[in-house]
């Protein structure tokens, strides 16, 4: 089957989007819903010739708005790109979608249209960010749910450790809680109070390690970094802004740099290139929208085409790997289906 | 009249903040009181000849661990070392006071033993964060109040810019909501409320430019950056996160990387000096209390002497200029009292 793409979400819509559909449709052959303006979609498909075997056009005459609000985009914008992808996928028509919109307007959709599984409260998103020795962990929750109850953490918890238990058989996920300090009674109510019933917890499903202070989640053993969205979803774009700044400093530097300064950074140009490939945030792949009856892959509005690219693989590899149906199974059968309900 | 430095707090105590104050006695001739283990600081006091005519030590025999709960502290260990610090500085015997130790208990002491300002519910943590064009931002709150109201965030905008009008005679300060999109309906439920307060309000005393994301606030022009203690310390620990992954990344490059990569980096060890220097967390000065009737600075547990150094002279500024009490006249006839009280 195919995947869904919403071309004009985001801020870079919609070039950057039919970018990522060529590589898609001509490096891997993955066949393609694409929904948006047709005039600009189909000028882009003929010029770059892309097959029509794989590409199918769906017009759509709404965008949704990185302002709109994301109820009233449900009810109101019912021919946007984003719902015109949402409703391709509750028909299956399409297997999963991916979009670099509104990311409050995805948790919307994906809630009333794909619904969530029988237990869970809420969906969040879920994003892989490099850690040391080129591993990754996953961030749970990058900023779907901005206020969490105690019970949504840990049910959060609970579906990255079946995600990433299915995308890389990682046996019993390492959970670290994201806090203000390593100790144990640190952090908010909400975080203390997670601590508590994560630490009481016994479960097969993933081993909770404690809390951990943004400052070490780098050099640490986690596989997944707990958070409510709020925090969450700082944290990701502190990181960024962090790295961005740490790169104007040293341009700053070069440019008041001595002429062996300025010369040995000419020579460093590929290293930098390769260190820029392995954190720029932007080159990161989708984030899928956990906890819902479907395959939803939410990017990064600022995203590159690589970024949606590789969201359109993984949606891929999680219709292949019948990913969402795998994850309702084993939530129906675990052990702590008493935390869920 | 002295500063008190708590000699034995935070992570790499004693020797760094005995190293801290070498300094501050050597080079600024600022008179010290050293509270800690008696043994320990007359050992380095006499071997680093520090001149009498500075230096006062006043024993302790208990130690804030970073484990320990705020509250019980301030009942039970009354002769820490932290404890012995505010205890001369409600006395008169010192003007300000430094601590590298517990924060949270930091934050007890203060509200206890110094007392708020009349209004001010609760108190705040300031850091000042480095940011593009060699300026800075400081950051309200840093960690002191993890789960904050409104109206505390409200106030913790008025304290900021009172101390950096106070410090930097910056007038009518921009204060900026860090928030998880820069549109107007984003965050929380306290987030979205404080935009809406904060959007609403009149005065001179701050001007209210809205929301900021992580990834942009490096290149804002945001003077104080609004947040609730969680959201903000994890947006503290994370940049420093960041930045130290990246510093591994690069070591790993150049490890795998050619003979030019390696020379030319060798070149480069000055520039990476100069700009380590301007975003090494450890380097910044410590935070005020803000909203306490005192002059209580907090430094990082992990901070190096150069960050304890800095705080000791920002403390002591405090005392020169009469920060608390100016601060404490002008919040008690600002307008806004009316969100005050």
């Amino acid at each position: 089957m195919s995947i869904a793409l919403d071309v004009m979400g985001g801020d870079l819509a919609p070039k950057i989007r039919l970018d990522a559909a060529e590589k898609a449709v001509k490096e891997d052959k993955i066949s393609l819903v694409l929904v948006g303006d047709e005039k600009i979609i189909k000028t882009y498909v003929d010029k770059h010739k892309l097959p029509s075997s794989l590409i199918e056009i769906v017009p759509s005459t709404q965008t949704v708005e990185m302002g709109d609000s994301p109820i009233q985009v449900v009810r109101q914008k019912k021919d946007s790109s984003m719902r015109v992808c949402f409703d391709l996928h509750t028909s299956n028509h399409v297997s999963g979608l991916v979009s670099a919109g509104n990311s409050g307007a995805m948790v919307a959709h994906s809630v009333l249209l794909l619904k969530l599984y029988p237990c869970i409260e809420r969906p969040c998103f879920s994003v892989f960010i490099p850690k040391r020795e080129s591993q990754s962990f996953l961030l749970c929750d990058a900023g779907a749910n901005v206020d969490c109850t105690v019970k949504q953490l840990v049910q959060f918890a609970l579906l990255g450790s079946l995600y990433l238990t299915g995308l890389h058989e990682r046996k019993r996920p390492k959970v670290g809680l994201l806090n203000i300090g390593a100790e144990d009674n640190k952090g908010n109510v909400v975080a203390k109070n997670t601590f508590d019933t994560l630490s009481a917890l016994e479960t097969n499903e993933f081993e909770f390690i404690g809390n951990l202070e943004g400052k070490e989640v780098f050099e640490s053993d986690v596989d997944i970094l707990l958070v409510d969205g709020f925090a969450g979803n700082i944290f990701l774009k502190s990181i960024q802004g962090a790295v961005k700044y740490f790169y104007y400093n040293f341009k700053r530097e070069v440019h008041n740099g001595s002429l062996i300064e300025k010369a040995s950074v000419y020579l460093l140009k590929n290293l930098f290139k390769r260190i820029t490939n392995r954190i720029d945030y932007s080159n990161f792949s989708g984030a899928p929208v956990l906890g819902v009856q479907g395959n939803a892959f939410v990017c990064h509005g600022g995203s590159n085409a690589q970024a949606i690219y590789n969201a359109i693989k993984v949606a891929c590899w999680a219709e292949q790997e019948n990913l969402s149906e795998r994850m309702a199974d084993k939530l129906s059968t675990i052990e702590i289906q008493k935390i869920l309900c």
